[in-house]
């Protein structure tokens, strides 16, 4: 896994206020500045300054409407990200869709389209939708199960990439004085399938990437099938090194038993990372931007998400990883709950040791910007995974101090770029290009 | 209607090679720069130096693959203007989208995001789709019946609306240390109609024009009632003074009928200019361009077009407007044809002077610069238009020809604007913004 070149991929989340609920109060900036582009803008400009693969930007198309809550996922995706990609240079974009409540045509023309604008710089992260206030504005039924989900967004995959490559200008042949182009470079899919008939082709033709890179994070049997289909840059829940060992041998095992190559398949986990002057600061830090205020406030949030009964609860007894897997047929997001399990099934932990390891259900870094970066390159260097996708607890603040102090260490280090070279995200990733 | 600071409005239509199918041959440009958005970019800086309100996008999603023609509509029309619009200050964008394979929720959050990040410059012109090849790119469904499709258009708009006004950060409260938001500033719209149910609220809050200005382009009776109802730029086929002002009236007397303030509708049809040194020129110009080549080629079209029996046929006998009245079931739109049905029910009109009076059904003006500029302004200055939507026949080249030509003179006669003043499209328009 490891040669000269081989570089450390990060993404960065710039969702709102950053990635934790409670944090926004220890944040800099305005709460209506969520709302605003200009403020996308400059995180995007910071997070091209840390030299990242691309920023993030998760989502579900709905409002959710707590009065303790915050609005997470506001401006869309892909618009914000075709804006964004007009006014910075370089650094690619995540943009979040869902193969559920698009149709493939109006997919495959806008993220080809935003692919096109952006000269090459887009990752489209299909999700399959899990929330009831998603289904509600898009008509009265009610979501479809999870493995009628994916097995539409497998389909869905196969149409968009059948359209993807539909037109393609390299195809023309001589074209006569009299003739605006040789249209034989373009022909109908004619897809017939269970969930779509597309006739084609598409009126966008091949882009610069072959078609947007795929990403993909479910974690469920049907998310890993699409994982091992479809995705390239796979987000996901990884805590430990074990853990991810088994989760990238299964989804690079699946690959291959569907006939594809897997070394076109980045993992790329969330990370959440809390940075302090000493390990304790960075403690004090998690314990104020999770909203616990203390370590035992970690503990009882910990008993309470779980369902565990707080009497007699012993927080510095070994924990049973069986108590922890998620039922695999409930309607949310099974990759969640995974992470939790797969920890405590490869190492022994305390709830008091649990709390410190992950943090919006991901793994969660805590210390000086040292000791993070060693915990960083801890599990890339043996190829566990091929980087991160950061979620920092507050934007813009805890992008600009991994920035500042995170990413010298990692250049220092060899393992991080020191400045812009591939043109694509495509190429950036080393990831191969459509046929 | 006229008022001191009343302007001429002028919109420019920038879909690839311009808007006549033949006239690509005369243009400066390469043929795959029609799919390069540094192309589009150069177009709208072109426009933004005509001080134009707005550069449009019709659109069709569907690739025609006829070889003899040429792509017309690429990229996504709201994906390039947003890029667009994050480039390029100040000038407006008309986007075209079909209500008809769209799914309301998806639309309004997208159109929101785009005018959000545009500041304030997206028009948004909805178009029901009447064409087969579209459909055959959203499922085995046949396209639906026009009146159907009209039906639910007007639901779409209601439900878009309804979206556009659910959250508002002005509706915020006094917001306690505490909390991130007043959450009663975004609510509900638990909309159920016959076509569309959907909950909200929109997870993008009121933009700066309140919502998107809305275009509309139907002439039948459906796009009538569509354009009474939320229209608030009319984009149609006008091709003499009678038949705008009786098109203008039955507009609003629809709009008043319907219970809406008929001031809040601005009516600026598409027109095709040729200029020339002398309108000889022009003539000569207009032959190239329309693919014709000559006068008696021009005559040949026209009545090959309107399935006349070239036997016999006078090209100096004068017309029968009868004989020209579209048949209003047909399922192709219905203004292409009324332009010409409408312009010979008014004039008595040969031939030979008609096919001078149209191109591609829309208004011709051939001429100098100053015969030009005197007719946009003939029917501009009693109200009967708002202003136009040219339609260059060739782009670049026919927009850098008005611009240089044409705008300094409507300058100099003090009808159209020297420089941009107003932030938003609606700003520009003078129209009200919603409640």
């Amino acid at each position: 896994m490891t040669s000269p070149a081989r570089k450390l991929n990060l993404n960065v989340g710039i969702n709102t206020t950053g990635y934790l609920p409670a944090a926004w109060k220890y944040r800099t900036g305005t709460r209506q500045e969520i709302t605003d582009p200009g403020y996308y803008r400059r995180l995007t400009e910071l997070a091209h300054k840390g030299l990242f693969d691309a920023v993030f930007l998760s989502d579900h198309p709905a409002l959710m409407t707590d009065p303790k809550g915050r609005p997470f996922h506001t401006i869309d995706p892909l618009m914000l990200s075709t804006g964004l990609a007009a006014q910075v240079p370089d650094i690619g974009f995540v943009a979040t869709m869902t193969s559920t409540y698009n149709s493939p045509y109006n997919f495959a023309r806008r993220t080809q389209s935003a692919d096109i604008i952006a000269g090459g710089r887009m990752i489209i992260n299909i999700v399959s939708s899990f929330n009831p206030s998603v289904s509600a504005n898009f008509g009265a039924a009610p979501l479809p199960p999870r493995s009628e989900r994916y097995a539409k967004a497998l389909e869905f995959l196969d149409v968009a990439k059948k359209l993807w490559a539909s037109w393609d200008w390299a195809r023309e042949g001589e074209v006569p004085e009299d003739r605006f182009w040789d249209a034989s470079s373009a022909a109908p899919i004619d897809h017939d399938g269970p969930y779509f008939t597309v006739k084609g082709p598409l009126n966008v033709p091949r882009g610069p990437q072959g078609h947007p890179v795929l990403a993909q994070a479910g974690a469920s049997e049907g998310g890993i099938d699409l994982a091992a289909r479809h995705g390239e840059i796979i987000y996901c829940n990884i805590l430990s090194r074990p853990a991810g060992r088994a989760f990238g041998r299964k989804v690079r095992d699946r690959a291959v038993s569907f006939g594809r190559d897997p070394s076109g398949i980045r993992i790329v986990p969330g990370l959440v990372v809390i940075l302090g002057e000493s390990r304790e600061e960075a403690l004090r830090k998690h314990e104020l931007f999770s909203g616990t205020g203390s370590e035992d406030g970690l503990i009882a949030r910990f008993v309470r998400e779980n369902g565990i009964d707080p009497d007699g609860f012993d927080p510095d007894a070994v924990l049973d990883a069986e108590r922890f897997i998620p039922d695999p047929n409930r309607q949310q997001a099974v990759g969640m709950g995974l992470g939790l399990a797969d920890l405590l099934t490869h190492e022994t932990l305390t709830a008091r040791q649990a709390v410190r390891r992950s943090e919006g259900h991901h793994r969660l870094l805590l210390g000086t910007p040292e000791e993070v970066a060693e915990a960083i390159i801890d599990l890339w260097a043996d190829g566990t995974v091929d980087g991160y996708t950061l979620q920092p607890p507050r934007a813009p603040d805890d992008i600009a101090d991994f920035v500042a102090k995170v990413v010298p260490i990692l250049q220092d280090r060899g393992v991080y770029r020191t400045r812009y070279e591939e043109a694509t995200v495509r190429d950036r990733y080393g990831l191969p290009y459509p046929a």
